[in-house]
């Protein structure tokens, strides 16, 4: 086996092989239209959410070849053979604008824009969707777990309980773009380079007779970074005493010095603080401590209110399913259709009024003070729409028209970058360390009120005058019919 | 690209490298150990598990060859050149029981046992845990949306949410082994055969100038399975009524019958009975209608509560991640260590009273009521230990041993079929039909009490005498060092 090609090209609801199979044979290839990707809720109520997953959406729409397997379980399920040709030797076209990966986003906001036939950006609907879902989820909840360690390390877990392989390798990914500072799964670090981490487990231990032995043949084997998990029978009375000697027996007589213990059960809080001082006293303040044990942002922040001595926290399920908040609910909504040289927008009107879209084809600005360097708000207009930063700008709440608020001595920056041009890629991905550095970065960029966990400031995502008219003309249009 | 080979090699957390090393070095390859695979928490506070992800982890365990770049890999990350070779020729060479897939499993009891050198069994307990945690949580999660379904149609979708094309393609399996009738993911009906489920979307109907249009075009096009997406607009006012003119004009002359309309968005009980009633007043009655819109077990009891007229349900995002619970905590302990020709049970004691295990090489069996056909318990021996099912046996709570019940006419079924025979396979995984009906038909073996939604019966899961004073005089043993 080994690695092989990341994707199947067939990542498709089948729905959207039928529609596209439809679209083709109904607009042909010429039609134009623009899609927009958008989310609706921030997991966990937080005040944001991190994008991610551009770079595997980039190299999916561009080694899109159907195998002759997919083209005739295709042909074999309804799908014309017009299709199958055209999909034999299909070539994405289109123009694709998204939000670079770690950037905060927000609800309602498009993520991602795209321009094409209508054929095309069906068929790529489910695997748009699922790349910046899945990861934009982790680098979300990573990003959280991240703030609440306060500076203390965090080690992004949990290959064991992650949903399917794709779930721990990419998962590490985005988690890595949150902020983690290493990967326990080897599959990643090979192929993303992400620091790996290493550790012990408990049947290491039981396979010796008694812990001390277990932790010297470990100490004498892996002497530079020596890593021994305490928690096996006894930790204050068995782990740490037994670590100590280990430590004194095999590493120091031999020029070396303890990597970490680490604690997988118990209270975390009261024990880390009693290994703290255990290991100080035996001569070993560098000797760090690792804590484990389904943790996340909750708990580390209880943890640390309540003076844990943790130097690192390794995270595993409950980052890499996102586990109090397990979904993303990014969607991908048809915005305007070209007709005769003109833009027509479109909208779905749902009985959910939250589902109603925004039309036309549009543009995003993140409004930055001048002074501060901080996001005031987010801007939608339509695409040839032009922000006069010289000029004092009106934002006003498209839900409760009546909040207004004059802004001036701003910055409109445009939030989505080229990606795609007619077919072809026209943006290099940043490496995976830029990306998580430029999303650190971004945080100095948010308010104190949105960082905020609970109850966090509601950021604004304002449409422009312009766009905001022709929606509500539009829905009124829509409603008299 | 195109369909590649599934797994990478590769599939570890780092530590069992590590450790699979330095088990190699120590230990090296004669040593025999045996490891069991438990969980301890039922998804959702269920009565029960099923068990699935066998088949792929088979599939794992028998192709694993490492490439040369993994090779390299691990050489550059501190794993020792004479573990490289090792593993540059690997063969698994050991023993494996499991539950076969479908069956209801629960917390505490082995439901893979493994034997075989230390150093290979670490090396594969990331993937063993990662395929039967997955697939064992969206079957379980599956079965219970199944159930809540009463009988009513129940596909599988979520794909644009799933954590990574894994979480959708073996999703989409498990989820058939639990109960659904087919897939919305083109992937997976390729890959498992699983019956591929069509459908419309609102960007179809938003393409043409009216809905009607829209329905019509859809019609003519795919008139044997048409299904129309009737909520774009106004579903009662516009979506309904336009569907039904369709159908007049597109499929009743050309003598196709209409196969459902889909309703996405607005309160889905309410609406169908109004839907139900408006498609046989104008002659459809065989005309289905499929309901989506963020559901799952709790929402579609609800809903068949309120008299909902609803045929099928396609569950998506919920589902596939099982997002209220979606983690499933399968773990791998050591139980045994073979020395001297002798099986020397080991055990790991935690600070959490939950996470000690039970040691020993172990069987489990389901003890069945002859009369019934219902399951009484599942009953955890010594591996040498036999069931006289021709006398009365004694069962008792491990935790409270004053509970005690005996019992007699029953049959005393092995839980654990033998999987691989020293590194060969032995065992023909059924095909997904079978495992489904198998899985279907495991629920008449249950009480109503462990079926129940909310605060089901605890099912015993017993030790046997023996083994019960065994572990007991273990822990005594290690506690009094």
């Amino acid at each position: 086996m080994g690695k092989c090609d990341q994707f199947h090209s067939l990542l498709n609801d089948f729905y959207t092989l039928t529609l596209a199979d439809g679209c083709y044979a109904q607009f042909g290839s010429d039609t134009v239209v623009y899609y927009d990707v958008f989310f609706r809720r921030i997991p966990d109520n937080g005040g944001f959410a991190i994008m991610a997953g551009l770079e595997q959406l980039v190299n999916y729409i561009n080694n899109i070849s159907y195998s002759e397997d997919e083209l005739d379980f295709l042909k074999n399920s309804g799908i014309s053979e017009k299709f199958v040709e055209y999909l034999r030797n299909f070539k994405f076209t289109g123009d694709i604008w998204a939000v670079p990966e770690g950037t905060p986003i927000f609800p309602g906001e498009p993520v991602v824009t795209l321009k094409g036939s209508p054929a095309e950006l069906q068929l790529i609907e489910t695997a748009v969707l699922q790349f910046i879902n899945h990861q934009s989820l982790i680098a979300t909840k990573a990003n959280r777990i991240v703030r609440a360690a306060a500076g203390h390390g965090v080690i992004g877990a949990g290959a064991r309980r992650s949903h399917g392989e794709d779930g721990a390798r990419l998962g590490a990914r985005a988690a890595y773009i949150g902020g983690c500072n290493g990967t326990s799964y080897a599959g990643s670090a090979m192929e993303f380079g992400i620091p790996p981490f290493d550790s012990m487990n408990h049947s290491w231990v039981q396979l010796f007779d008694n812990e001390l032995d277990a932790f010297c043949a470990y100490a004498k084997r892996f002497p530079e970074k020596c890593v021994l998990l305490v928690d096996t029978y006894d930790t204050l009375r068995s782990g740490i005493p037994n670590a100590i000697e280990a430590f004194n027996r095999e590493l120091v007589p031999n020029g070396y010095r303890p990597y970490a213990i680490r604690i997988d059960s118990g209270d975390l809080a009261y024990i880390s603080r009693k290994a703290r001082k255990m290991l100080d006293e035996a001569g070993f303040p560098d000797c760090e401590i690792i804590a484990t044990n389904s943790l996340d942002e909750y708990i580390i922040r209880d943890m640390i209110m309540q003076g844990a001595k943790v130097d690192t926290y390794e995270v595993g399920e409950r980052l890499i399913t996102s586990a109090s908040s397990p979904l993303f609910d990014g969607v991908y909504k048809l915005a305007a259709v070209e007709k005769d040289g003109n833009i027509v927008p479109k909208i779905n009107i749902s009985e959910n009024v939250t589902k109603i879209t925004t039309p036309g084809f549009k543009k995003v600005y993140r409004l930055f003070d001048r002074d501060t360097g901080k996001a005031i708000a987010d801007l939608i207009t339509l695409a040839d729409e032009v922000i006069d930063e010289n000029e004092p700008y009106e934002l006003f709440d498209p839900d409760y028209t009546w909040k207004s608020k004059k802004i001036s001595n701003f910055v409109a920056s445009p939030l989505l970058k080229k990606i795609f041009d007619k077919g072809e890629v026209c943006y290099k991905c940043p490496s995976l360390p830029e990306i998580r550095d430029y999303c650190e970065a971004q945080m100095y960029t948010l308010w104190e009120e949105v960082l905020r966990f609970e109850n966090p400031h509601k950021y604004y995502v304002d449409l422009s005058r312009k766009l905001w008219n022709e929606k509500q003309s539009i829905i009124e249009q829509m409603r008299s019919k």
